[in-house]
């Protein structure tokens, strides 16, 4: 790239090796896009560690994920919106309210900054929402054709209130198995938007930040038992290490289980089970059963629970994981966990 | 790779996509590699948020840092080790004690799994002795040829005590400034193990864990005024925003500043300042005069400062960031930042 480093209007255009070296040109991208879209007192200090004073709460939950989804703009969403709901989703599972996120970029040498610019402004925007703040943050840059554009990292820690106690471990016979809505839908808009599938669909990501649903759940004093997002792998991957964990039969029913008629056509199409197919929005709850009503009405007042619906029970005790798809006709099969991916990169 | 892929010679060679797809495959290489390097009892539940009691102090540290440093493997070092001291010692220039970690692994297709499980170790020896833990962790694969290797992001959160108030600005006239040993080796380790550069050369990266060593600072009941890694940039860079956040001038004298005889020659021949070039294990100090003597005989009975010893001061007050070189030969010349960098994927 040396012959375009010379004219100004490449080096404003896009991302050069000197971007991520954590000199003056890394000062620059940092002044001009990372504070002004993610500006707050703790990050402006620009110290490698945040400093902050502890919270109150007596449980800490902390998560990372790596994104490296291709491509990076999809229907409904991109790399930026992505990485952040991710995050605010793992620690939503742990009942925990967001507190501080961390953002580490790795960017492609010639990575257009406009790019770049719209994906942080989209993190931003669902920041925002959902009340969070990135505190602490890294970018570095890779040399041209050594990765593919953008990878984000984001970690991040959240508070769990002292009556909270949401864990795999407390799943029991008998709970209900609730759902926030239509499944499948970010793993097609992600596979729809590649240049090598030629089709075209209006099937949107569904990629949204759900503390605030989980926050409402919570409120409802319904006694949640367990929460899990359906991403990698979708449902089907979950409920396995759910029964697994809990050492439970999970029964679904086909009859009960939201797929929109455009998923459910595709995937007959591309020959795709709904199944396996990573949600970014979607979050499956085991709670009690006296209390299962009141979480699902909680639910359904949230603008990412509208379409929420009961979708399957806890059976039975099970040494072995068990998950058990009950057809609309009557039969049933064994869902097991799947051995290979369907969509690679899908988040 | 679709012709290798029904090999099991393969398979257990090599890392696959389905390594990252959170399905089976994944589950594998987190029991075989991950849990059997990093294992701990909240790591092991192996829940998408660790979850944890909160600890006392008032306050907490939070960093990120992504690592995609090339060769993977250099002399003194790997990826591994470094993403762990990278993180220790961000957390301990707050003079925060590591609690927890957090471990972003993104691999490309094709990696071998030997390399992994010996980068793995590294950092798991590392971690262990700082007494660290990774809680929570994330992998994700990449096809061939779509990034180099293997990226790795660490994050990581610390405690702060009570009587600890480290920052940049607490920096005044008349501040010592100390650094616990030699410069520079850290990049040109990196830089005598990339295949281009055809030279043979002795000196071994520095990358070490250090809050062991800011502890026994504190320890010393020295006041501490301001502590910086001097990581990407070299101490040039650190020092420069050292100079610009508290306003004041600071003075460096060539014959007390720890440069190898060894470096010094390569940087010659290179044409390369060693100034500017990245340690992994250094840290600089800023004391107050009256403790600076308390604080270095300190630093030197800790393993990884042996070498201490004062390089300058702070000697005024200074609207516009100044750091001064003052040469063995009673010249001065200003170290300004750098435009551009020497050495790219040096971390």
């Amino acid at each position: 790239m040396n012959d375009f480093n010379k004219t100004k209007e490449f080096t404003d255009r896009y991302i050069l090796l000197s971007h991520g070296d954590g000199g003056i040109k890394t000062g620059e991208l940092i002044n001009k896009l990372i504070i002004k879209h993610f500006g707050n007192k703790i990050l402006n200090s620009l110290e490698d560690s945040a400093v902050f004073n502890n919270f109150s709460h007596n449980k800490i939950a902390y998560t990372t994920d790596s994104f490296v989804v291709k491509p990076i703009f999809f229907p409904g969403g991109d790399i930026g919106k992505l990485s952040i709901c991710g995050t605010i989703n793992d620690l939503a599972c742990a009942g925990a309210a967001p507190i501080a996120l961390s953002m580490g970029l790795i960017l492609e040498e010639g990575f257009e900054i406009s790019h770049l610019e719209k994906i942080l402004k989209s993190a931003a925007d669902v920041l925002k929402e959902a009340g969070a703040f990135i505190v602490t943050g890294d970018t570095k840059v890779v040399e041209k054709n050594c990765m593919d554009k953008i990878f984000i990292n984001t970690s991040g820690i959240g508070c769990i209130s002292e009556n909270v106690n949401i864990s795999p471990e407390n799943i029991k016979p008998g709970d209900k198995v609730l759902i926030n809505g239509s499944i499948a839908e970010h793993g097609l808009a992600v596979l729809s938007s590649r240049p090598e599938f030629n089709f075209k669909t209006n099937i949107l990501s569904d990629c949204a930040p759900l503390y605030s649903l989980v926050r409402d759940m919570l409120n409802s004093a319904g006694k949640i038992h367990a929460l899990r997002d359906a991403t990698r792998g979708g449902i089907a991957t979950i409920l396995n290490e759910m029964s697994d964990i809990s050492k439970t039969r999970i029964d679904i029913y086909e009859d009960m289980l939201p797929v929109k008629k455009e998923t459910r056509g595709l995937c007959e199409f591309l020959g795709l089970d709904p199944l396996y197919i990573a949600n970014e929005g979607k979050i499956v709850v085991f709670a009690d059963p006296s209390d299962a009503d009141k979480i699902l009405s909680a639910m359904k007042k949230n603008k990412y629970g509208a379409q929420s619906c009961i979708i399957g029970e806890v059976s039975e005790n099970s040494e072995k994981s068990m998950v058990v798809y009950n057809t609309k006709i009557g039969t049933r099969r064994i869902i097991d966990r799947f051995y290979s991916e369907q969509l690679p990169r899908i988040c």
